[in-house]
């Protein structure tokens, strides 16, 4: 019988959790919406239970010799060894915490529960998941791409879990390719985030507008209310055909391609699988971005270049949590 | 008594060879002139001589027993595990030659030898050798940067060398910071090394002298001859403090620390140890790297940068290709 554990991906607007089964994956899943008002001691209630009522549940139909564990994905920091996480963002009031051992705590005081827990950082909890359910499956070396709000990253290595001397690698949207560039965020100058993070996307395709003397088919969309512009819109203007919107996606995938010729150069990795809400564009933005890396790349590296989309949507999280207690890194 | 190999650092001028102790470092050294011109069966014909010459000397005062190996540094791609050397610059001539196991057999054949040999980059070799004899022995993890000619680098991950997938790693000076900017160099746009490798370093102080109203004291030191312009003397001006040339080194050293927050972003690396001709300038580049490393940061990254001169200067590759035969990786 295959061997089965608890994943959790801990958001600042939802708690996802499942049970997943090492062969077949998710059994059963679960998503509240996280209590951010009652702080770290809420969540970890919260949490508990959660795990309680999938655990209970599970032991239904599953062999609790087989449970291999219940692993955590959290956005911030993470010293995995410690089970520490520090200042996680859209987790208001949250420094740094002892996560996985009050959450070990409380499943035991309030649940009645000895139940190990693995706390990891959620993109590279993410990136774990692909590699082990989803389309990183067949690399044993690559990046997943998190085209979002944010751009974030994940690094497999010879199929583990690339973590870092301090934890905090992969953090591919901080990478600079435009130093003297008139993008700052966050304080910094030219980051990839800074370029292509969802809202910066919007924002060039409103210059763009505004400059264009053709103007563009995008503003019927969106009533011609910019404000209420969304990368969806630009998504569906440029599967029409509409110039500019396929201007847009060009240069994201453009520019996204140089941060990734620059993960070419310094790791050598040559395989990257794009996620993230953005990656619904898929080609429009996939197709420039490879031929950006080739561009910006010596042809030595072109060898087995390979960018595909990710397949398991926002389920990337709860997939990688598990997969951290079937020793997948 | 200490294990001992030979190291050697194949260039495209000089052949570097050592006998090296795991303990104490280099006992003996040669270099000659590489043979070029005689395509890679002469140079092979060299090395033979070279191990051959240092073996049989070493004896003298050496226990056989307690030899280690022959370890080769060259420049280009290569295969460590096939022994393989693809394209190296600066050989003319040569394309894709199995380096390793033509030595073995010259080594036999010519000098009656039976030695093994490893092949390794000759960058990564210079970063092993920093990690093991120099600079990063007290690092876990850090990037050996090179500047000189071109601007290279090598990875070690917990105290071994990071190859990549396919052998290629630490290619800094391909990483991309300014995709939108003037310079071209090897076909890509704002790579690192198309803006502070030697040339262009001389050819930015070239450009500001140009555009200086009040012009810069370095004219004496190259006799008003600005083809003759080098690193030395912008060096030896901004120490004597020219306002032109501290500007040049201010320059570079802020792009070094740009292309280096990328590798802390990606990789979590924060250790950095500087080699290369250019590493001479000393302070006049590393204090505005690091500076420009935490501007270019988020602070979280801060904690444990650490950015240090390289300690073997030229003798890093055959320390390095030495190391290789201690397990040094």
């Amino acid at each position: 019988m295959s061997r089965w554990a608890i994943g959790i991906d801990l958001g600042g607007t939802a708690i996802k959790a499942a049970v997943v089964m090492e062969e077949s994956g998710i059994l059963t899943e679960r998503s509240i919406p996280t209590e951010t008002a009652s702080g770290p001691a809420g969540v970890v209630v919260q949490l508990a239970s959660i795990i309680s009522d999938l655990y209970r549940g599970a032991l239904l139909t599953l062999d609790p010799e087989r449970f291999a564990g219940t692993g955590l994905g959290a956005p911030g920091a993470v010293d995995a060894e410690k089970g520490v996480l520090s200042y996680p963002p859209n987790l208001p009031g949250w420094t740094i915490f002892a996560l996985r051992d009050e959450l070990q705590s409380c499943l035991k005081r309030e649940e009645n529960l000895e139940i190990p827990v693995i706390l990891e950082n959620d993109a590279n909890a993410a990136a774990l998941g692909e590699a082990v359910f989803g389309a990183g499956h067949s690399f044993r070396d690559f990046l997943l791409v998190t085209l979002g709000t944010g751009v974030g990253g994940g690094i497999i290595l010879n199929r583990k879990l690339y973590r870092g001397p301090n934890g905090t690698a992969g953090e591919l949207g901080f990478m600079i390719i435009d130093f003297e560039g008139e993008a700052v965020h966050a304080g910094i100058r030219g980051t990839i985030e800074g370029l292509i993070g969802k809202e910066q996307i919007v924002a060039l395709a409103r210059r763009m507008i505004e400059a264009s003397p053709t103007g563009s088919s995008v503003g019927l969309l969106c009533n011609h209310d910019y404000t209420r512009l969304s990368p969806r819109h630009l998504e569906k203007a440029a599967l029409e055909g509409d110039e500019l919107s396929l201007a847009v996606w060009n240069r994201v995938g453009s520019i996204l391609g140089v941060g990734l010729a620059s993960v070419v150069a310094l790791m050598d990795i040559r395989k990257f699988v794009i996620g993230g809400g953005i990656s619904a564009a898929g080609n429009l933005v996939f197709t420039p971005a490879l031929e950006q890396i080739r561009r910006s790349t010596l042809p030595p590296m072109h060898e087995g270049l390979e960018l595909v989309p990710a397949r398991l949507g926002n389920k990337a999280g709860v997939y990688g949590a598990a997969a951290l207690c079937f020793g997948g890194t």
